[in-house]
């Protein structure tokens, strides 16, 4: 399978896209103009028409979108026709709440481990799986196959454990911790910085408080 | 207090530079070049003067940027130099997660209440802080007065609550319910859409397996 290549902005919509019309989906909408995409969306007709015609268009004149089959495709570029083995390194309140997040297993993502450095977690399990010492992660990746691991640790601990998981074979890390993980160029790391994401709120809410005078 | 309308993608860029400076603090690192902290942020260090020129500069020419300075000047610019209140809304993973994230607090955000519509969890506390139930959540904030409401609810549920939120006067919504939130415009809504995060990480991924004939 080729692919074409795509913009960033365009890539950081798709997920979007795909969400709405999984809504869509749940409530048997069988097809939908661009126009009341856009309306649900907030969108302009146009960004979604240009966007989707990145990928051949998926649109009929006259009839608009075929919701299943768009949502089919969107989902094929996403990388959601296959499967994933996630591992999540940190057995905290956010790994355990990414361990009982069950929609990322419809979305073929499943969770094949978690590790945690404190013993006293070991042999707890969430939802099936098994909370292990970090220390035999090497080994656990040497018989099983993971492509993703999310990482859920504390930021001083956070480098040493993705680098390890480069060096055993990790593809993609979704990183949880407060830090930037300079890895070798072949790994993705896709980041949630939450205290970021807060201060950004921050930003608007002062920026609203004592408006710009421009 | 007045302040210059700001481009949003530096807005995006400042939590990131707040972060580095405040790691820079922690390693009494007085002062930075822009030539240096543009190698430890993997950005231009033109990228850096430009951002920062939009807030009258900061640096000294031989000098560099005095690291507590400009990371006291950035936070205030970010409105971290007051105080939040915030509250949660669902005490599942997720909301422990956040209840339990000491270092919100470091940065001005205090939470004050938890609430869930489960009556099991309610009486329970987390670092002091008592589960309520969510009928309560009118009458607390009669009483209390609150910023920020992190929801951290099933998407089924988030946008009731929201805009009851919204009618009780909160003015930040910290939304990880998996929806878009169609709210009043002075309601400001910062969105944390893990799945979405999840699947851009899988488009690079196959991406990567399956490369781009360009």
């Amino acid at each position: 399978m080729q692919k074409k290549h795509i913009s960033k902005a365009v890539i950081n919509r798709l997920p979007r896209y795909y969400r709405y019309l999984g809504d869509l989906l749940e409530k048997d909408v069988v097809r939908i103009s661009s126009k009341e995409l856009s309306e649900k969306m907030n969108v302009t007709a146009s960004q979604i028409r240009q966007d989707l015609n990145n990928f051949g268009g998926f649109g009929q004149q006259g009839y608009g979108y075929n919701v299943e089959y768009l949502h089919t495709e969107i989902g094929k570029i996403l990388g959601l026709d296959r499967k994933y083995n996630l591992i999540i390194i940190g057995a905290g309140n956010l790994g355990q709440a990414l361990a009982n997040y069950v929609d990322f297993e419809r979305r073929g993502f499943f969770i094949k481990g978690i590790f945690d450095v404190n013993p006293k977690l070991v042999g707890l399990s969430i939802r099936g799986i098994e909370i292990r010492l970090i220390d035999e992660l090497e080994e656990f990746l040497k018989v099983n196959q993971v492509d993703i691991a999310a990482l859920t640790l504390p930021k001083a601990k956070a480098p040493k454990v993705a680098s390890d998981l480069a060096k055993w074979g990790i593809k993609g890390i979704w990183n949880f911790a407060p830090t930037d993980l300079h890895l070798v160029e072949n790994v993705i790391v896709e980041n949630v910085h939450l205290a970021e994401s807060l201060m950004k709120l921050s930003y608007k809410l002062s920026e609203q408080q004592y408006p710009s005078d421009k």
